[in-house]
C-alpha cells in the first residue's frame, strides 16, 4: 500500500510525482500543464466572479458521493447563484502523512469527472502534506472562477414582498446521509447525499424568466439559515408553509431520533429560487421539467412584516419563528 | 480568553458573527460585503492569470512574518511571476477548535495590512471548523486572479542558451528562519525571514526590459528546485557560480550545524529573473536601485548542454550537479 510521506510536500522531486502521477493524469489540460507559479488562462471580456470553499466533510467517501465530487459541485453551484457562467476551478490539498495514494487517486478522478460534467477546468493546484494527526486524512480547498455573461442582477438582498420562494425538490438529504455514515448511532440507511451539479437547471430557470430575484443554495446550516440570511439582507420576512416541504422519510425518521430539525440539515443539490409572483408558475414549470427539478414546489413567500424574521405556519394553522442555526448541528458536513 | 468552538464553523449564527466581527472588519471592501454564495467582480478586459496555495507553516508568528502574510505575500507574488497585475484573493480558512480567537484577529490583520500593500482586494472566503486534533492551529488557502496587461510572455519554457540567471539577493532566509523557531535545536538566532511583496521590483523589472524570459519565486523546495524546473521545461542546463551566491552568516552556520545546503532552503521574498544575456545588465541596475535588488546580482547564466541539468562551480574551480530536492528538507515552510 502506497501512502503520502512528508516528501510529497516538500516541493521537491515526490512532489513532482504526485503532480504528474495523479494531478496531471485525472485533471490533464492545455492550461494546467503550463507548470507556473501562476496560470495564464484566456481572454475575458466581462465581469468577473469567484468564490471559495473548503471542504472538510466527514466521512471522505460517502453514499452519493466522496470530498472530491462535493468540492466541485460546492464550488461550481456557488458560481452558479450569482447567474455566472463557470469557468476556472483551483484545487488545493492539505493531506495527511500516511493517506493511502489510492484514495487520493479515486477522489482526484471524482473532481475529475464532475469538473469534466461542470464543463469547468482546472487550472491551478496546490498541495501541502501534514504531520500524522495534524489533519484528518484530506482537506481540499476549490476556488471557482466565472464570468456573467447575461444582463441580470441576483442576490440576497434583492428579495420583495409578493415573490414566491421555490425550491427543488426535497431539504436535509447530505446531512442526514452523512449522519448516519458516521457511526454514532447504530442506524442502518440507504439514504443518499442530494450532492449534485446544478449547472442546467439554473441555465433553464434563467433562460425562461428575467424575474429571478434570488438564487442561493442551502448548504450549511440548511434552508432555515439561508432563507434567514436572505429575510435579513432584503429587509423583508418569509412566510413558509410546512406542508409544503418536502422531507423524505427516513429524514424524517432521523430527525424524529435525534431531534434535529430538517430545516437546518445541509442540502448540496438544492436552490432556492426566489421569483416574482407573476412568474413562478413558469419557473416551477421549467424546473419540473429538469430531473433535477421534479419535485420543485412553491414552498413559501415574502411578506410584509418589519422584523425580517422567518415565519413557518405550521399543518395545524400555528405558526413559528425559525431562526437561523445557533450552535452546531452536525460539524464537518461539508 | 476567546477561542474557536465548533458553533463558529456551523454556516449558523457564530459563523456571521465570526465573518462580521473579524473578517469584514479587516478586509472591508465593497466587492466582500455583497455577502453571496459568489462575489461579483469588476469588468476584465484581458488574460487572466490564477494561482492557488495552501498555509501550514509552523510557527504561525515568526520574524518577519507570520501565516497571514505569508499567505498573501506568496500568492501576489505568484501572479506576479506571470507578468500580472495581481486583482483579486479569495482566502479560506481551516481553524482548529479551541483556537484563540485574538491570534486569529492577528492574523487576519496582518493578511488585511499585506493585501492592501499589494493593492488586491480579499473579495470572497470561508472559514471550516475541526476538532481538537484535526488540524494544527490554523492552515489558510488563499487564490488569487490578476489579468495580464503587459504584452509579454514569461514562463519556466522560455529560458535559452546564453541568458543571463539573476537573484535580488541573500538565498535560504525563509527557510533558515522558520529551522531556529522550531525549538528543535537550541539556537539563538535574530534571522529573519525574507516573506515580502515583490510588486514593485517585478514592475520595474518588467518597465525596463522586454527580453525577460522567466521569473519564478524559489519558494518549497529552494533555488536548487527552481532552476531544475526551469532547466528541465526549458530543455536547457544552468550553470551557478558559487562564489556569486550570497548567504547570509546565519544561514551559513545553521547549514554547517544540520548539514542543509542553503541551495534547498525556501526563499519568500525572492525572484529568479532569466533574461537575455543583452539586457542583464539593465535589469540588474533597475533592480539594485529597489530595495528589496539592493543585493541583486547575476548568479549564473543558462548553457548549451543537453542533460537539463543546473551545475554549480565551486569556489576552488570545481563542479557538482544540483539536483532537484529529493525527500524531505525541512516539512511545513510555508
Amino acid at each position: 500500500m502506497k501512502i503520502i510521506t512528508m516528501a510529497h510536500g516538500s516541493g521537491g522531486k515526490l512532489t513532482e510525482e504526485l503532480i504528474e502521477g495523479i494531478f496531471y493524469k485525472s485533471f490533464k489540460n492545455d492550461l494546467l500543464l503550463q507548470a507556473n507559479d501562476s496560470t495564464l488562462l484566456s481572454f475575458i471580456k466581462g465581469r468577473l466572479v469567484a468564490t471559495t470553499d473548503n471542504f472538510v466533510v466527514k466521512p471522505i467517501f460517502f453514499r452519493g458521493g466522496d470530498i472530491g465530487k462535493l468540492s466541485i459541485c460546492g464550488t461550481v453551484n456557488d458560481l452558479l447563484m450569482s447567474g455566472a457562467r463557470p469557468l476556472y476551478i483551483t484545487v488545493g490539498f492539505i493531506i495527511e502523512e500516511g493517506f493511502e495514494i489510492n484514495q487520493l487517486e479515486k477522489i482526484v478522478e471524482s473532481m475529475a469527472v464532475t469538473a469534466l460534467k461542470a464543463k469547468v477546468k482546472i487550472v491551478s493546484g496546490d498541495t501541502k502534506v501534514v504531520e500524522r494527526g495534524s489533519c484528518d486524512g484530506v482537506y481540499i480547498n476549490t476556488t471557482g472562477i466565472g464570468v456573467l455573461e447575461r444582463n441580470i442582477k441576483l442576490g440576497g438582498a434583492r428579495a420583495e414582498v409578493g415573490d414566491k420562494i421555490i425550491i427543488n425538490g426535497s431539504i436535509g438529504d447530505h446531512g442526514a446521509s452523512i449522519f448516519t455514515q458516521r457511526g454514532e448511532l447504530e442506524i442502518n440507511s440507504s439514504l443518499q447525499s442530494d450532492c449534485t451539479l446544478l449547472n442546467d437547471l439554473i441555465a433553464e430557470i434563467l433562460d425562461n424568466s428575467n424575474k429571478v430575484k434570488v438564487l442561493r443554495d442551502p448548504t450549511r446550516g440548511g434552508l432555515a439559515t439561508t432563507l434567514n440570511e436572505i429575510a435579513g439582507q432584503s429587509k423583508v420576512s418569509i412566510k413558509l408553509k410546512e406542508e409544503k416541504l418536502l422531507i423524505r422519510d427516513e429524514v424524517r425518521s432521523l430527525c424524529q431520533i435525534t431531534g434535529f430539525d430538517p430545516l437546518f440539515l445541509a442540502n448540496e443539490g438544492k436552490v432556492v429560487v426566489v421569483v416574482d409572483n407573476s412568474e413562478s408558475n413558469r419557473v416551477l414549470e421549467v424546473m419540473r421539467k429538469n430531473d433535477l427539478g421534479r419535485e420543485a414546489r412553491v414552498i413559501g413567500e415574502v411578506v410584509e412584516d418589519d422584523n425580517n424574521r422567518v415565519y413557518l405556519e405550521t399543518s395545524i394553522n400555528g405558526t413559528r419563528i425559525v431562526n437561523a442555526l445557533v450552535g452546531e448541528l452536525l460539524p464537518r458536513i461539508c
